[in-house]
């Protein structure tokens, strides 16, 4: 019987390479759903808009959100190909969040990922509308008649995503993100933000695989628990690498954060706590999952990858 | 027995009272669902967001994208309440859409409906995530438990909407109309442009009325190439008035696609080829809908209406 740092190392190899496997699943579909092939109800493609688009999506990510849909779906048994499609449409409404956000009027970002973003590359208007048209993508590809999956579950995840990612979800979020240049929040506004800006995607990705799974509601308060923990965890140590890690590493800038003065729960709390914090997530989500056993464990190694990631 | 002249008479002033009616309806509605009330799995609303939201939306406008889902609806026998919600979740979407295009990196207007744009009350930024929101919130009043239709009957509405409004619709349509000021199209080019860019929302405002009622193909198909006349009609009448009005009677800057240099229909064909196309169209439209007798007249005058509007 191996010790028990034998079955961390081959946990974290099988999650490191069931992340490498479902991204390229999930890149394969992605490429798939941006060709200029045009669709039913679709008048043309234009070639620089859907250019952009690509290069805004097609960039190579780790594709954390489309793994924890799929992964979570496996979990309760749902249908794998739907899972893969609404990985991807989630994938497209967080790359359109990524174009808009390093827009000049936003937060002015030249690279992304250690490419320029999508308006250096083309120009401010049409990262605009890539970003608008990876939005509108997102709900098409799930009420697609492709995406194997009933008008109920369909409409139930066309829901959660749109509360998950506008005024009252991740728009709102980056809306009080902008706010809080000017004016530092409270730690209470801290943690009203970041649950905004980057925990309700997280939170829809996970409660996702149980919608897909048959929409059950216990698994779905389950999951979307275990969403909530994996999003706090992701922005702790998010916060934690902006502090201590630089734009080599990174990919992009680094350090703007605090350079703007924007508070950040790290800044506020200390590094200490931050990491306390960030392990006393870890541990909650993997016991809400518990009584999943064993099969849960790829869920539980993905939230110390959160935890631990170094870019 | 009343003669044709009276009869055109009572048919218009029915319809402006009717094109009143449901807008005050669809405005009335639009306020609801814009106030501060934060929603089920919605965080928080942003009182700055929220308000840049309302100014773009709650601006009096006419509501026609509404008026149509609405009236197709009613001719079909459709669920009243859920024609009302999916009127506002187009004018929402439709919304968006002016506040993004009018954006500086688009076509830079500082006017709408007489009032400052959104980014000039507010900021760039603001619209951004304004702009987003609302395209957003389309989806989520489509899909929300408060809309009386079925999973089916929402998912086919979700992908309608979709289709019509992204890369193959509307904001490909933008990309094209940016691209025609740097190199004007040829003829097939702007009915691809005119098409996509106010053809598409306003099929599926027409389309949306046969889903409400049933989804049934006949219908549907019917009410679909009805939409497409009424598309062409408003665009041709459109860039009529852009030749001819003034910005007093328009309430935004006229004249600027001609001085852009862009193509349209009117400068390739003429004035007059023009008009004898906008009454084609007219006909065309009311002759598709003459199997449904004088239940359809409302939509017969809406085209007369759109042929003919001044403003």
């Amino acid at each position: 019987m191996p010790n028990s740092r034998e079955m961390e190392g081959s946990g974290a190899m099988t999650f490191e390479t069931r992340l490498r496997d479902n991204a390229a699943s999930t890149e394969k579909l992605l490429a798939e759903l941006l060709t200029g092939a045009v669709g039913d109800d679709e008048i043309a493609r234009p070639a620089n808009l859907l250019d952009a688009m690509r290069h805004g999506v097609l960039n190579g990510g780790k594709r954390l959100r489309p793994f924890l849909v799929i992964e979570t779906a496996r979990l309760l048994g749902g249908n794998e190909a739907a899972a893969q499609r609404v990985g991807a449409a989630l994938e497209c409404l967080h790359c359109y969040s990524l174009v808009h956000d390093d827009l000049p009027a936003m937060d002015d970002d030249d690279l992304r990922r250690g490419l320029p973003t999508v308006h250096r590359k083309f120009d401010e208007a049409t990262a605009i509308l890539a970003g608008d048209s990876l939005l509108t993508l997102a709900f098409d590809i799930i009420a697609s008649p492709e995406t194997p999956l009933t008008g109920d579950q369909k409409t139930a995840l066309v829901l959660a995503l749109a509360r998950a990612a506008g005024i009252g979800g991740m728009a709102g979020g980056q809306a009080l993100d902008l706010a809080a240049e000017k004016q530092a929040p409270d730690e209470q506004g801290i943690v009203t933000l970041q649950a905004m800006k980057t925990g309700a995607l997280l939170r829809f990705a996970c409660e996702a695989g149980a919608i897909i799974a048959g929409n059950d509601a216990s698994h779905r308060q389950t999951l979307r628990r275990f969403g909530e923990k994996i999003g706090l965890a992701f922005q702790l140590a998010d916060d934690l690498l902006d502090l201590t890690s630089d734009a080599a590493t990174m990919g992009k800038a680094t350090g703007k954060d605090a350079a703007r003065g924007k508070g950040t729960l790290v800044a506020l709390r200390g590094e200490d706590w931050a990491r306390a914090k960030l392990q006393e997530q870890v541990r909650d989500a993997a016991n809400l999952l518990a009584p999943y056993g064993d099969k849960a464990e790829i869920l539980v190694e993905a939230a110390r990858f959160i935890a631990e990631r170094k870019s």
